[in-house]
Formats: structure tokens, C-alpha cells, sequence
């Protein structure tokens, strides 16, 4: 146990995560069955008796159901994306969870209220069953034969787990870029079962340069020959190059040009000449990549990443349920919306969800949308937590 | 030959590329010399009398020496960046010059009053020596024990390779991106050479988000272990997993998000389904950048990739000459200057030929400005030729 006093004011404190396996297997997509389908997931706050101050959040590519507390059995277990990721775990010399700044007592997702539900989602890498997880059919990891997943995949078994656990309505369901999307696709799917969404530097659908981030991406990995075919679990090689230039592509979408001039320029790594070098990073910003690489290659596995990536690359709401129509494809949806987005955000543009926003508009739904001006591109969803709380308290409150 | 007929309107007819031995080695920024060096070239047009009518274009990352014409020895010389290079090369049905649409009778650069030469740069894999040629001293090709290369190191071979020509001034220097750093670089090296510069799509240095593009496509292709050090040549192995990706990497940065969205959208690749798969293209968008990075790979070397990709990298004209003031890297330059930069251009950004040009007003010097309204991202300096001309022909005609 950690000492209550190296918590910051509005900690929920020591958590563990814990894990549910579904009692039936899950339909997906793609037309196949998967089961056994274990759930990771944690807890923050007192589940009501009514069981009605139930919130969902939704993590990130690159997410696990750590999101908020100091974990006490996943040391190395921050998945946070961004510049913020490494200073939060050096402060605290553990693993704080990745949306600690907005789930706890008095923050946005107040704990002394709502009883917060976090998990690993379906293809995970983080304790649910995803491509590393044991395939029953031939008793060794799926690896690449691991069912191609959608988001509603996801949602579906997000949903599967919400009802071993006995709770059948959400007061929210929150989350930030692919955690937004399954927000979405949450109010789309099971109208009766939301009441609010809470949908944060997120879109219906994937512009086209991202689709292609996301490709390039998927390409580095699976041409990296350790991946060999998608099958390395066991093999002792693991696709850690192709891993690292994917992390580094992502990772350079997920700030923007501004933050990169701000936080590194054009300084040189070493003292101040150049040392005629190509394959040592001679620019700070070029060392900071590597960093960014080798560290994550370390905590996350590649068929997941393909996993995760292909997902939100397919999510398209229009297509999957408007028949090209946004806003035929929310015309079910009778949850109240709140969306924020962030201006300098060029990987999930806000006229993404200024889009939503019109067409819930349009179809005379409840819905609020608040563009935050912020410098730091797609990270501003996990580093403006302090814009972001009196907004989400706000409208949850209501 | 090939019949006049098939050549359109202005084309300089069939060309052939030429080689020069320079007599003395380069000296390089490093510190290393380089001998022997051959440079590979074009030219188009007469030389006058007096030799006050040459033209220098300086080519891009990926270019080559044969600007103008249909080249009757390489075939499948093609090597502008963007989406006109297959378009072009297929409609005449050999290699046309990645920059005929400027240079040529009655062209931007006019070759009935211009004689335009074109090299391949120092460092390149197109007939200049660079990393695939013969290292003397071992007998064997360089491979990454070839120097690492400056912009300004290219320039002296250029200045080496006009000399040995019998060529002491240029009435101008021209370039697009990693061309117009070359005008600019022979503008400070040499202010009493060059009478004037066109500097397109180009920049005094690049933004840290481009120098972190450029450092990913080389981390690509150095973690490719068929790269194997640098030292592939004649192992039957070569990076073209990395290339590829370093490729499409490239690719998406000379594009804009708008042309990426107008010219594929989210279009599916197969009929009006997905089919589940991660490992083959789903989109079009997905597709079109696998076919750009196996095209690319076929024609380009990897360690001429990483030797440009560095010498753009490293280029700072304010580091380099101004002790961190671009104003006072600029002050000895006597040149003409002409900046056409691209709206949408978000790698060699519109504010980076504004600062030129601010500065070079701010000495006084002669110097103006376009900016042209175009959505086609970087790209556009090869796309967007018929809105170039009048402003180069005007230009160059003072």
C-alpha cells in the first residue's frame, strides 16, 4: 500500500485491477465467435443501490483500464500518450493512471458521486483477452488468427461486461479519441441504456490523412520481419523496430507543428555543432522520438497496436449506420452529448465534431459542444484536464 | 529517337543524360574530401558567347539530373514526388523530366534564351557518386562510410562541376524544397556568381515537425536489418521494407489532408464492404500509399534517402552564416530573389519564405514574394507549373 500522504488531493488512491471472465461468447463483426473474452478492468467510487451512478470510460489506442489511482500491481503499467506521460509517473514514483487528472473525488468524474467503471478493451494488451492471449482452438496465442475487431466489437463487450457485473444502465460513457468513438458508438447501439455521452477529441469517422497515419503505421509493423506473419509471441523476437517507427509516426500526429517548435526548435542534442552523424539523432526532437519508441515497445504488444489502429480506421458511423448519413445514423441516439475538441487537434479535427454536433442539432437532440483553444494538438485531451473538468462537471451535473 | 510528333508543345526534344569527372576532390563540411567525383547532368538549350545565359536547377530529395525532355537512355528515370509523376510518365509513354512542364522553349525556364543544366547532387544514386559508388579505398561501394552530407557540400560540387564546364556565373539558380535550400546556399556562398535565385517550396530551415518526419523515414529504413549497416550492396538484400515505409511517410507530408480527402475520402478498395483484414488494404487510401512505396523502392537507393534526408535536415541558414540571425546570414547576398511558396504546404511552410523575404527587405535587397492559393501541399511545386511560369518568366525577363 502507498501511503495516503504521496497521493494528490482528490486520489482514489491505491487501486488493483481486476479481472471478469464473460459467461457467453461475443458476436463480432466479422462474423466470428470469440470466447473465452476475459475483461481487465478497475473501479473508482461506491456503486449506488440503484445501481444508476454508473460511468464508463473508455480508453485510447494505446489505453488499459488503469485510469486513474496509483496501481499496486502494475508498476510500469502507464499507458498515457504524450508529453505528460513519463513527468506524472516520476512524481509520484509509481504507475498513476492515465486519466487520473479527471476521475476522483471533486474532479470531473467525481468519485464521491459516480461510481467509475474502467476497462481494457477487447484486443488488449493489458489483461483482456486479445491476439496474445491463449487461442483454445490450438492452445497457443492467437497472434494474427485473432479475429479482426470493430469498435462496436468493443462496445458489445464492454457491454457483456456491465452485465456480469450486474449493472444494465450507464449514467455516462466518456472517453477521449478511439474512447470517444466508443462513446458514440455506446449511445448508437443501446439508446436505452445511456443516458449521457461524453465525447472528447474524438470523430464519426477518420479523416483520410489519418486513416493513412494509421496505415503507414500498421505497414511499419508488419513489415518489420520479426513479426513474422503474426506469429512471434514465443519465438524470442518480438517486432520492436516496426513497433518503435509506428509509435514515432503516432506520436508526432498526436502534437502539433507548434508544440514541437516550442519544446525542442532546432537544438542540437550535442553541446552546440553538428557531429555529421545519421545514424545517432543529432536534434534534440529527433532523440526525443527515439525515447518515445524504445519506451513504448517495452509495455505494448504489436498485434494489438494492429488491432487497435484497424478499428478506429474502419469506425465510420455514416457508413456502418446512416447509409452514408451522419445524421440518419444518429437519429436513434437519445443520450444527452457533451463534446469537447481542441483547436490545434489536426489528427481529430474539431470540425469533426462540429459535424456531430450539427446533426444531433439538427435532429433537435440535447447537445453541447466546447472547442478549447490549446496548443498541444491530440494530447490536449489527457493535458488539459483543468479546461476540461468544470465543463464535464457541469454537464454531468445536470 | 524519339519521333517529334510525341513530344508536346515546348518539350527540348530528346535528351540524354552526360557525365563529368571533377579534377580536384571536394572538400566537405565534415572535413573529409572526396575523390574521385562524378557528376551526372543535363543541359537544355545554347550556351551564349559570352556565357551569361546558364541556368541552374537544382533538384528535390529524390530527383535526378534529367529535368527536361524524354531521356533516351533511362527509361524509367522518373522521379518527381507527387501524384503527376506516374500520370506524366505514363502519357508519353518514356521518362519525361520532373520538371518539363518549367523548363523549355517558351517555358518558365526558357530554353530559347536560357542554357539550363541540371546535375545530380552529390550524394545521389543517379549517376553523381554517393554512397552506392566505388569507395576507392576499399574497392568497394561506400555504402554508410560515405560522408555525411551539407547542402552547401552539394553546392561546391555544383560550383566545382560549372568551373569545370568553363561556366563562372549563373544568371540564375533554381529549385523546389530540398532545390531551393541549394539557390539559397549558392546565394551566400557565392553572392559575386549568381545573379539571381528561384526558391520554391523551399525554406531557410525546416520546422521541427519536418526535421521529426525526416528522422522517422531514416529510422525506417536504419531498423530494417536488411539495411544491414548501410553495407546491402551486393548482398542480395536490400531495405525495401523500410524504404517503403519512409516513402509513404513522405508521401503524406507532401500532401495536404484536403487533396488526401478530395482525391479518396474514405473510399473502400473492395466493392462497398470491408473483409476484415488488417494485413491487405482495405481503402483506397491504403492502397494508393502501398503502390507509391513499391514503385519508389524499385528506382531510389536507401542510403541516398539517408543522405538527403540529413543534408535538409542539418540545413539552417541562420546557424550556418547569421550566428543564429537569418537577417545576418542573408546580409552578403547580392542575388535577385524570387519565393514562390504554397498555401497548403504544410512541410516547407508559407512563414518560412516569409522570413526570408522580411529579412532580405529588412537589408534592402531585391526580393519578392508569391504566395499562390493551391490545395495540393508540398506537391503543388511540381503540380502547379502553369500559375509558376508567368511569375518566373516575368521575373527572370528583368
Amino acid at each position: 500500500m502507498v501511503p495516503a500522504s504521496t497521493l494528490a488531493a482528490g486520489s482514489v488512491g491505491s487501486v488493483e485491477t481486476r479481472y471478469l471472465d464473460l459467461p457467453t461468447p461475443v458476436r463480432l463483426d466479422c462474423g466470428r465467435e470469440l470466447h473465452p473474452v476475459r475483461v481487465a478492468y478497475e473501479t473508482y467510487g461506491t456503486l449506488a443501490p440503484k445501481r444508476d451512478n454508473v460511468i464508463l470510460v473508455c480508453h485510447a489506442l494505446s489505453g488499459d483500464a488503469h485510469a486513474a489511482g496509483l496501481s499496486t500491481v502494475q508498476p510500469a503499467a502507464s499507458t498515457r500518450d504524450g508529453f505528460a506521460a513519463e513527468d506524472r509517473d516520476g512524481a509520484v514514483g509509481g504507475a498513476l493512471g492515465w486519466w487520473d487528472g479527471m476521475i476522483g473525488p471533486g474532479k470531473a468524474f467525481d468519485t464521491d458521486r459516480f461510481f467509475v467503471v474502467a476497462t481494457n478493451l477487447l484486443g488488449g494488451c493489458r489483461g483482456t483477452t486479445g491476439p496474445s492471449s491463449t487461442d483454445p482452438a490450438t492452445d497457443r496465442p492467437y497472434g494474427s488468427d485473432f479475429p479482426v475487431l470493430t469498435v462496436a466489437d468493443m462496445v458489445r463487450t464492454e457491454r457483456a461486461f456491465l452485465a456480469a457485473l450486474g449493472i444494465e444502465r450507464l449514467a455516462a460513457v466518456a472517453g477521449g479519441s478511439l474512447g470517444g468513438m466508443q462513446a458514440l458508438e455506446w449511445a448508437i447501439l443501446y439508446p436505452d441504456q445511456v443516458d449521457a455521452i461524453v465525447v472528447i477529441a474524438s470523430t464519426h469517422a477518420l479523416h483520410p490523412q489519418g486513416m493513412a497515419w494509421n496505415a503507414i503505421a500498421r505497414e511499419a509493423i508488419m513489415r518489420d520481419p520479426a513479426w513474422q506473419g503474426g506469429h512471434y509471441y514465443g519465438t524470442g523476437r518480438t517486432p520492436d523496430a516496426g513497433m518503435g517507427v509506428a509509435r514515432m509516426v503516432g506520436h508526432v500526429t498526436y502534437l502539433s507543428a507548434p508544440a514541437l517548435h516550442d519544446k525542442f526548435g532546432r537544438r542540437l542534442q550535442f553541446a552546440d555543432d553538428i557531429r555529421y552523424t545519421i545514424t545517432e539523432p543529432e536534434f534534440e526532437v529527433e532523440n526525443y522520438l527515439r525515447h518515445q519508441a524504445d519506451s513504448f515497445v517495452k509495455r505494448f504488444d504489436a498485434n494489438t497496436y494492429l488491432t487497435m489502429s484497424r478499428a478506429l480506421t474502419y469506425f465510420d458511423l455514416a457508413r456502418q449506420y446512416g447509409g452514408g448519413s451522419l445524421r440518419r445514423a444518429l437519429d436513434g441516439v437519445s443520450a444527452r452529448t457533451l463534446l469537447i475538441t481542441f483547436s490545434s487537434d489536426w489528427l481529430y479535427v474539431p470540425s469533426a465534431s462540429e459535424e456531430i454536433d450539427d446533426a444531433l442539432r439538427a435532429l433537435g437532440k440535447p447537445t453541447e459542444l466546447h472547442l478549447i483553444d490549446a496548443p498541444y494538438g491530440h494530447d490536449c485531451f489527457l493535458l488539459e484536464e483543468q479546461r476540461q473538468t468544470p465543463i464535464v462537471r457541469r454537464f454531468l451535473a445536470e
